[in-house]
């Protein structure tokens, strides 16, 4: 693993930005993106999607001039069409908005259609919370999982976020509706490790640990069994209705992932009553949670956003940590 | 099992409470929600929970006359005051207003403070959905399960239910961040059967089907593991946060749950860009979700709220199944 700085990172990005066609402002912003992703130890969302991503700007998956634009405003919640545009920047922006629109009414609410892929879930969560606001957001995708009782892939695994504003460093839930997402999954069975966890079924139908047996069957696990599959298919209808979107039912008969549906909910902490002491309450709560015996040695007891703070800190003292051959592949595009 | 109609049951709610000292009104409506919980087959928050409120309204744990107070109204936001008061009839205030809200500014989050046990979750995105809108609440409770790896319980089973509007039956997710509820691994036990997939841990530390193993180790099983950890922690962040009011770290102090902390997110879905083809939507998404060969012989995949409706529909035709034998314990009381 080499490590480069984090300026140097975002300024490959950016130049690589730049050539695909992007413009300054907009390759920029995308570029502090995919380079924040790598720092918080979001690689499979930073650099080893990066070249993806490019690729997705030449094929036409994404137009990458577009700017989103307003269908609707209605007080408090706004629907946005993204027209098929650099899904980062969409959600940037749709973030943002929701932000503005809770600064003025307490809570704000943006419904994005036909994005893309936003990368990474978390990076709109802090957003918010750089701006003192609590954030959930959510996003459709293609079909990765079958319904709960079923061998067919029917549901995205539709990542979730919430993310609470905290000064020494926010609170950060991040999560797919899948148990192992299919990166983890190619990791292990290249790797010839088992998962510490039952993961999806065999081709038995049984429940197992190894990763090999269910990328055979692409019956990955849903979290929670019934529940986490009950979730996704929520989640794919609360974006498809709040955003006026494409629902994963549609979004599946297409060779490729396009067009997604997304929601953007941000509440202004701030001027809720209890503002003064959310610092010492977010932190008597965290540290309830953390200050329990572990029951597996060697391993604390973290909350969500705790390991990626850590990562980072290290990263941006010490140099992110690339993969060599990635690295080099990206320098020549 | 005796199986009586819908008016006795709520009849006989009534009486009861109209004793315990609620006005008519309050008592009327209390004893609806807790009839409909029993014929949606929510029977452990129906009439199973019933004699249990009573008791609450007689020990002083619920103030059975007071009304919620407005703390902080902020655009589309607002923060109540539940005063220790009936925990049904709170909620029930609260996501009415959240739709109030809904309806001028398209999205209303009402915060709720110093309230009691709802019972059922989705009661209130039931409600929501009546007057056409999508629903997001939840609330946390006392320390229910250990946060993930850890034996000590400080994390509450923070119910979360999302619903969507649909006319032949509302989509209704209503899901505790425990695998099994307590109450699912007693009877379990009771019956000497064992859980069809793991829910916690037995005294090697290892996973268990075996209910009585969870019940004696105190190590319940959050759905996802590390992820609905996380979950139950956030959503308690969050109650806590928008309400501002007590947190699980709080309310696990006292010796019986009390004062817990609420959340209602309403959303006009008929007020969106698109609603006049919601139901087209909604419908082509649920086809997608079971229209899928089933895994398991004899049992169809179904999307949340199906099961429900059908058990609905079976106990208004032919009478609510009720344990004889709880039946006349409420018939005395």
């Amino acid at each position: 693993m080499e490590r480069i700085s984090f300026d140097e990172l975002h300024a490959e990005f950016k130049r690589i930005l730049l050539k695909a066609g992007l413009t300054e402002d907009r390759a920029d912003r995308c570029a502090r993106l995919f380079a924040e992703n790598t720092c918080d130890g979001v690689v499979s969302h930073g650099l080893n999607r990066f070249p993806g991503f490019v690729r997705s700007c030449h094929d036409g998956t994404v137009d990458i001039d577009v700017e989103p634009e307003l269908v609707t405003r209605l007080g408090a919640i706004e629907q946005w069409d993204g027209k098929s545009g650099v899904g980062l920047l969409n959600a940037q922006f749709a973030m943002t908005r929701a932000v503005e629109i809770a600064k003025q009414s307490g809570i704000g609410c943006v419904g994005l259609k036909n994005t893309n892929h936003w990368m990474r879930a978390g990076s709109y969560g802090l957003l918010a919370c750089e701006a003192g606001c609590i954030a959930l957001c959510w996003t459709n995708t293609t079909a990765l999982m079958p319904p709960w009782g079923s061998a067919l892939k029917r549901i995205g695994n539709n990542p979730l976020t919430l993310a609470v504003p905290h000064k020494s460093g926010h609170v950060l839930l991040d999560m797919a509706m899948s148990q192992y997402s299919n990166g983890k999954l190619e990791v292990m069975r290249r790797r010839g490790e088992r998962l510490t966890l039952a993961g999806g079924y065999d081709e038995n139908g049984k429940l197992t640990t190894d990763p090999g047996a269910i990328i055979t069957t692409r019956r990955a696990l849903p979290i929670g069994y019934w529940k986490g599959s009950g979730l996704a298919l929520v989640l794919d209808l609360l974006a498809t209705i709040i955003s006026g979107g494409d629902s994963t039912a549609v979004i599946r008969q297409r060779e490729r992932e396009s067009n997604v549906s997304q929601v953007f909910i941000a509440i202004d902490a701030e001027s809720l009553a209890g503002a003064q002491i959310h610092e010492e309450t977010v932190q008597q709560i965290l540290n309830d949670y953390v200050d329990v015996p572990s029951e597996d040695e060697g391993e604390e007891v973290r909350y969500p956003g705790q390991g990626m703070l850590a990562t980072r800190r290290d990263n941006m003292a010490n140099g992110i940590r690339v993969d060599e051959e990635l690295w080099q592949e990206v320098q020549q595009m």
